[in-house]
């Protein structure tokens, strides 16, 4: 039975994780009879959205403290992982991917990936361990691995350029596929960057984690 | 088509709706291709719990605001609900059922239901429209029909006993399964009263949804 580790970058699609995406993630991992266990970094948000209005509110919340929310409070500090627990690292997307686990949404092809995100990464790919990423999160692959990864965000051409300049190389992904860069054991998926529901969503990353699950053994 | 209302009362399950309960429901929703809005009261959280360590957090959070964030900020104020465009309403769990929906967490069986919640849901029976009720929501099913209604939260004897006292008739349930009160078209599942992940709970309700939708037609 695989182990797999999965990052949240908060709680709700605007300045943390996408909450759908996030929940179809374990789901999908429950039903490939997969563990897992949810981790993300101690730090403050970028910002915290009102999705209601999704305007800026005033005031501060922890990444960590809220991704916490979307796992019934089961959730570890990304520093304490035990890499050789884990047959598998999954990236879930939603704004905080770009917000909080990077800067993307801000600076673009000039971002930096947050330092506990960016070594626990670099500690699977060093073991040789299969990663998968969704929605936006694929924008942190560039600087992650440092060389070309054929990647998917979906079709957005503007984010897709940024990728590219970054060393990327994005192909264009509909919303039930998933793009596999073969020798370097990367997945993605492009669910709420395309997706219009849940349905759609689901489609792609139940690929993802099948794909993730085969790669991991 | 059916079109369903959606009602949660915050995000997370420690002083909100449960997320994967309310994510699953929206899931099993439309895969009976089945319509729906979500809706929240606005008012205040009773409180917020940091949901890493269990304890109270010095601030406050709006129900509605927080309850946008599981449906990517298409949510509606429950005052603003037009009774006439829906066929059912269905109440996922989570102690934001019985913290902010209703004050059962803290009175038990001398507690009330939040009076836009109790207008709603009035409204749906007048109409002789069904409605579902999720993990601890049907705490509040006593209450808000005013006669006796057999329902279930499990088997949790306390609870079971403290609905009764209310007026209830409560019967214990397993996971995978549902309650149905077929003269008042009443439907209620354990969810996490029982599941201990995300497809143990999604068995029952993926039945509550496909009852409910029966009952609507």
């Amino acid at each position: 039975m695989s182990n797999i580790a999965v990052v949240f970058s908060g709680c709700g699609v605007f300045d943390g994780s996408e909450i759908h995406e996030s929940v179809l993630t374990l789901l999908a991992l429950e039903e490939n009879q997969c563990s897992y266990q949810c981790f993300a970094p101690d730090i403050q948000q970028h910002h915290v959205i009102n999705h209601q209005t999704g305007e800026a509110m005033e005031e501060t919340r922890n990444v960590l403290t809220e991704s916490a929310r979307i796992c019934r409070g089961n959730i570890k500090n990304i520093n304490e992982i035990n890499i050789e627990e884990f047959d598998g690292l999954i990236f879930p997307g939603g704004f905080g991917a770009a917000k909080n686990l990077s800067n993307f949404a801000f600076k673009g092809k000039n971002c930096s990936i947050q330092a506990d995100v960016l070594k626990t990464a670099r500690a699977f790919i060093a073991a040789d361990k299969p990663v998968g990423f969704i929605c936006i999160a694929p924008a942190m692959i560039p600087l992650i691995y440092g060389k070309e990864i054929t990647l998917t965000i979906g079709n957005d051409a503007e984010t897709a350029e940024a990728i590219n300049a970054m060393g990327g190389k994005h192909v264009d992904c509909p919303v039930d596929q998933i793009i596999e860069d073969k020798a370097n054991k990367v997945v993605s998926t492009p669910a709420y960057m395309l997706a219009e529901n849940l349905q759609q969503a689901a489609s792609g990353i139940k690929q993802l984690v099948a794909r993730m699950l085969k790669l991991s053994r």
